[in-house]
């Protein structure tokens, strides 16, 4: 299974996937500020797998804590560790996973209540916990959205959702793998998702390496496909999903959602639980991060604009939850009206995590 | 005013477009065959643009078959024109500027009846017509778009339909052009339009050396745009205009109009008369040009996408004419029902120019 990150003894290793498909490079994180800068950078990307790698950056802040530091109590560890949880938190705002993670690991270290040598461990553990959830939840959600695509399908896809952007098997991705092992016949039309590619450079090279027939178009081509009748359904990953089902997702996923309306075209959502944030209301709330203009006006170096012209450049867009058709995770397929849906699914849970108190 | 060709004794010089804006090259065309390669390879581009070019091509065909032939009758210079004429036509399908540019070169040549020392400066004379012509349609759309636009707008253009896409001011950017002349306070979003990123290197250079505020977005930002409220209206050039109102434009035009519908933002065409095609009944009808897949996978002599991966790369979509709120002629202001519009302004034309008949 392809993954963006493996942890060993301390350090974490990525594979850059800004190089990628071109360049296959390995960063080591040895510090928590490393893997900050690794996430900042966009080394590592897609919503559950910076989750995953700012877990781990805390583990790894753990032993910092524990190496460097003369003062190594309880108190002075812990303190070190939510600085490092805000400096983790603080890379990239629109993807809730990334404080999911951090804040779970914050749990996890004032429950070990110990002192160092007990909180390395304990946070390493959770870290992995994280990572294998992940993955545990992509193959439930591949299952789930799997059996829902049609048995021949042509299907289009925006960013990268892939193995690349989670703990391995991926979100988007995973239903259309999942598909393909139920014997489905899925061809995929790949956004190449400008600024960063990470359509044509990341969910290509996947679905190349795994003999997924791929066709790569530009971000402005998915309106004309669909009236030309060869866009089946659309299935995006999230970067976090409101109380009332809007969706944050990559810049121009919103335009997709229109368009597949417009097209009376089924738009589907495929993200693990820790993605969802019901602390927010809706879409509004979400903060939106807007990268450097140099993203939009360079690319690998080169200058593709003049000097002097103005740039926007949000990484991210919200769709509303009408335009949704279904948001596929692993605790189940929500639908409309999709506030109702996640309400009710985390309702289910309770009562099924704890029976025994209504007996 | 700046322009992307120029005729001088024999010879067409071209500002070669794919440079732009970083390198200022001038490509010298001293054959047909010259003409035809660089509208091919995109040097030059733009509807109205390879219009002038190719009759430009014809002007030098006949300086051709006139110089080298030692067979100089007639109908030998008329067989190699006409053969000059399919070579031009043939270099891109879409726009039909380009064959209604070579079809009026080619009756001139009949007309001339002459020898080759007549037909020369016939042609040249009627190229420099066309291209004349074509800057007088430019400032009349601009003139009549200028008066449309509100006094203050922010108005959202697709590829470039500027000077450098025509004899020069530009359709869409000549109307934002004459709107600001008027005093108008506008300000444009350029879409940056992959895969060859016309708006990006040309629009976004246009604009920025007439010191008109623009800020550049990639094509997949444009919903989320409108849907801040950000854009007043829309601007777009075209290609072919069908006898309903259907506009072929660069590949992107399609999914605006659809998104300017759902966010009830006016989604305007500008264009000269002679990319209006009546005999082409709608938009299904015209021939969309597919380019190369490397426009898709390289950039600048770059790959950004794995080796295996399938390419689309439709250079021009249709937008249908239920999506359109008015196309800016030359001739008029044609509103919905477009079909009806376009008609009528050839016929008011018939009787603008021919009132004694009636009298």
């Amino acid at each position: 299974m392809l993954k963006p990150l493996r942890y060993e003894n301390g350090t974490l290793y990525l594979l850059d996937q800004r190089g990628l498909p071109g360049e296959k490079r390995t960063i080591e994180c040895r510090t928590h500020s490393d893997v900050a800068d690794a996430i900042r950078g966009m080394a590592v990307r897609g919503a559950p797998a910076i989750g995953i790698a700012a877990a781990y950056g805390l583990a790894i802040a753990a032993r910092e804590a524990s190496a460097g530091a003369a003062d190594k109590r309880e108190g002075s560890i812990l303190r070190f560790l939510a600085a490092a949880a805000d400096t983790l938190t603080r890379t990239r705002p629109t993807a809730v996973n990334l404080s999911w993670a951090v804040g779970r690991m914050l749990k996890a270290a004032s429950a070990a209540l110990g002192r160092a040598e007990t909180i390395v461990p304990v946070l390493e553990r959770e870290a992995r916990s994280i990572e294998e959830e992940d993955i545990e939840s992509n193959l439930r959600i591949g299952e789930l959205g799997g059996a829902l695509l049609p048995d021949a399908a042509s299907v289009l896809t925006h960013c990268n959702a892939g193995a690349l952007a989670t703990g391995g098997h991926g979100t988007a991705l995973g239903v259309i793998r999942s598909a393909r092992n139920l014997g489905k016949r899925i061809c995929v039309y790949a956004d190449e998702t400008r600024p960063l590619l990470q359509g044509a450079r990341l969910t290509a090279w996947e679905l190349v390496e795994d003999g997924i027939p791929v066709t790569l178009i530009t971000d402005n081509m998915a309106g004309y496909l669909m009236r030309l009748g060869r866009v089946d359904l659309v299935i995006v990953g999230a970067d976090r999903i409101a109380a009332n089902g809007d969706v944050a997702n990559k810049i121009g996923t919103y335009s997709l959602a229109v368009l597949a309306r417009e097209h009376a075209i089924p738009f589907y959502v495929a993200s693990p639980w820790s993605t969802v944030d019901l602390s927010v209301p809706c879409g509004e709330a979400i903060p939106i991060e807007e990268r450097e203009s140099s993203e939009v006006t360079h690319l690998a170096g080169l200058r593709i604009a003049p000097e002097g012209v103005g740039v926007f450049n949000p990484a991210f867009d919200v769709t509303p939850a009408r335009l949704i058709t279904a948001i596929i995770t692993e605790k189940r397929i929500v639908r409309p009206p999709l506030g109702e849906g996640l309400s009710a699914a985390v309702e289910g849970e309770a009562h099924h995590a704890g029976p025994e108190v209504y007996s």
